[in-house]
């Protein structure tokens, strides 16, 4: 039968058994979801099981397990591993949602649920790929999949097992499906990923909080001056002010750049999509550019002082604030927290004291376009799209990336079919089931283009 | 029986029955306190009751009730109104009490218990200096008592009970034991305080969190633009940045600046006391001053993106602070809130929305001191303490003294015994032993003072 047939005849049930992943609450960051976490992996360990691999393991970690499944049907053939992963953001905030997060259901075309489309959508797309191949007698590659449940909280142990693992997850591919195209008009694939340093700064001013009255005036207070330290961080021309921040950064030619501008964009869509007046970042750059190509610096969360309902008259003892960058090549994620450490300490006033400590953080990525991986992700998209896909630069950070370059010595082809207004990390996130069963068709050309000789 | 002995040999019931209305968790800001709050109230009521006044009333208001007493002994009389509060601030946070705040103990010759100072503490020894004074036989003035159940959430509706009852409240003089003196070897009496303008600012970026890979950059963070707008609005030198803030400000002779600066002050023990590195404020003003007659601004509170543990990439859609101004004769609050708004509008740039709302106000105040109610303040802690008491300029605000004025025509005497390092509004918040007994011997002699022909 053919592919295209076969997803279609089969879609009902595919749908049901994204259902049945989605339904699980695995939320990796959260210590009260443990047990859904190992749902989801055990769910995940019975799905390979039933594709018939040669291998499928629920490999221990110190965290939340990985799961591993492998099919070689012949050494002389070439090894794909797949990447994704089971684990999803949290939900809060819950009252947000339209409709349960853990419910899936479809609405307007769309499967809406935590984890949708990152990326539980995504990853799953690859099992139904190779048992659509399978079916039709078609696998003349190695698999392995590699699916992790700690992408969301830091990835610590994945890199570990990578380390220790490289003969067991050596292939001639590595492919991940955790990213987005332009458009369902316009198909594209990632070539560049920013690179991320998270920080957390506490600043204290007195031992203890104070009545504003009878200090109020004579002491300084740590909101003020946390507020007047993030302020700082940026110029008025929206370049980051931290010495020596922008030292690494390969500059784009301008033949390049473009090319990066020549992809379609609707910047009234992004506008109104997401109700704001007006677009703003650093001077000089378009909009594709300050979130492909610049690198940026976000407070993700702050907090200090008195927060409930009404007003108490405080001048807090505390503040603190979750801060990131992301960077593009060739930033260093720990050369721009060490810069930023330093930097903040020098900024801190005798009158206050400050604690700054890094969390997870992930090199810049770029992906070589001159590669058969990459070549074989092109025909993929050109036979099953009808259209070339457009190389674009991503905003986010898939950590994990820059480590298998580092380890296994390969590139991976960041070929994702979410849409930006999937709105991952967010209430309501979806994934258009159109994006679903062409992402499956467009993954099973890329397995077999790959494959040939 | 000599009044000074009279105290003494009833100490251990007088902390008792103080003892008894600190245990009573009467925190009006919080709903779920609501039957704490009127038990403090029917407490009250009793110990009035006990006093034998011929009036004891539980007034009902939209909120917590107003406890009123009088005793009109003869029409010819003076009349003292004393005013006060049986509400306490919330005590969280509760972890950092090293003892229960509503299991009052006695540590280091000092009750330690949310109210101990404000106000039940204070508020209670005008019952006792009754009682002693009633036992002495030498009650020669009418008082009434109007001791109300919301100071810390606004005095709303004490604003309106006072304006629906000017008759009943008509009085001599208002005395209201609710302010600190220098130290224990240096009385004062507060002349000073400042009003208030307490606002909550809602800033909007886009409609939903966003992942801030994939928009970082290219939309404005409300998180990163309320630090800037909220860094904008104090100057290096410390002044507030606030166009026509300081326009009606009444600045004090260099006289009268000199007197201020020649209270007591020890800079090192402020200092230390608080644990900061260095003092803090407006240039060209005192700790004394800038506490005592220079206004502030000061963030409550600030909360926006995500706070939880560990790291979320998010940037997200709304950012919110609650700022308090503290305010200095002439400036009125609505005024200054006015202002505040309008140029918070202005500072909004495009790509966010604000939204600003007003939380209670108050006017600051100036107590004259050439007056009958201040001489006999002064002449009773001359009596009591052996020394001339110091008038001082108190940082905090008790707006309803302002409506006092404008309502009842007359100042108040803002007779208070707490020290600073009291912790009102804090954790292990605390009032001396000596303090106690000191002030209601103090207060007697304010009474009988007052009531000389």
């Amino acid at each position: 039968m053919n592919i295209h047939n076969y997803i279609n005849e089969n879609k009902e049930r595919f749908l049901e058994e994204l259902f049945n992943l989605l339904r699980i609450e695995s939320v990796s960051a959260d210590p009260q979801f443990k047990d859904s976490v190992e749902a989801a992996a055990d769910y995940l360990v019975e799905q390979f099981t039933l594709l018939e691999l040669d291998t499928v393991e629920k490999v221990k970690t110190e965290g939340h397990p990985i799961v591993y499944a492998e099919k070689i049907i012949d050494k002389s053939y070439p090894t794909i591993l797949v990447y994704g992963h089971y684990d999803v953001q949290p939900a809060d905030p819950y009252e947000l949602w339209d409709s349960p997060p853990f419910e899936p259901i479809i609405k307007d075309d769309k499967i809406y649920a935590r984890g949708a489309c990152d990326d539980k959508g995504q990853m799953f797309m690859h099992l139904k790929a190779y048992e659509a191949l399978k079916n039709a007698g078609e696998v003349n590659f190695n698999i392995k999949f590699m699916i992790e449940g700690e992408e969301e909280c830091g990835s610590d142990n994945l890199e570990k097992f990578v380390t220790e693992s490289k003969e067991k997850l050596a292939s001639d591919v590595i492919v991940i499906s955790d990213t987005s195209i332009i458009s369902n008009k316009t198909p594209s694939i990632t070539v560049g990923l920013r690179g991320l340093s998270y920080m957390e700064v506490e600043l204290t001013g007195p031992n203890r909080d104070l009545h504003s009255g009878t200090y109020g005036g004579a002491v300084n207070n740590p909101i003020n001056e946390l507020c007047k330290i993030i302020s700082s961080l940026k110029n008025g021309d929206g370049t980051i002010n931290i010495p020596g921040f922008y030292d690494d950064i390969i500059n784009h030619s301008s033949k390049s750049r473009e090319k990066i501008n020549s992809a379609p964009f609707d910047i009234n869509h992004f506008k109104s999509h997401i109700n704001i007046g007006s677009e703003y970042g650093e001077s000089g750059y378009s909009t594709t550019e300050r979130i492909g190509i610049r690198p940026t610096l976000d407070v993700n969360g702050i907090w200090g002082g008195y927060i409930g309902d009404g007003s108490k008259t405080v001048l807090p003892s505390k503040a603190f604030a979750k801060i990131s960058m992301r960077l593009v090549p060739s930033q260093s994620s720990k050369k721009i927290s060490k810069l930023f450490s330093e930097h903040l300490n020098r900024l801190c006033p005798n009158s206050c004291s400050i604690k700054i400590e890094e969390h997870h953080g992930g090199e810049p990525v770029v992906v070589n376009t001159d590669t058969k991986g990459y070549n074989a992700a092109y025909n993929a998209f050109k036979e099953v799209w009808g259209k070339e896909p457009i190389p674009t630069y991503d905003g986010g950070s898939i950590p994990i990336v820059s480590h298998f370059k580092k380890e296994l010595g390969k590139d991976s082809i960041l070929m994702g079919f979410g849409l930006d207004e999937d709105a991952i990390h967010s209430p309501n996130e979806s994934f258009g089931l159109y994006n679903f069963y062409k992402g499956i068709e467009t993954i099973t050309a890329f397995y077999l283009n790959f494959a040939k000789k």
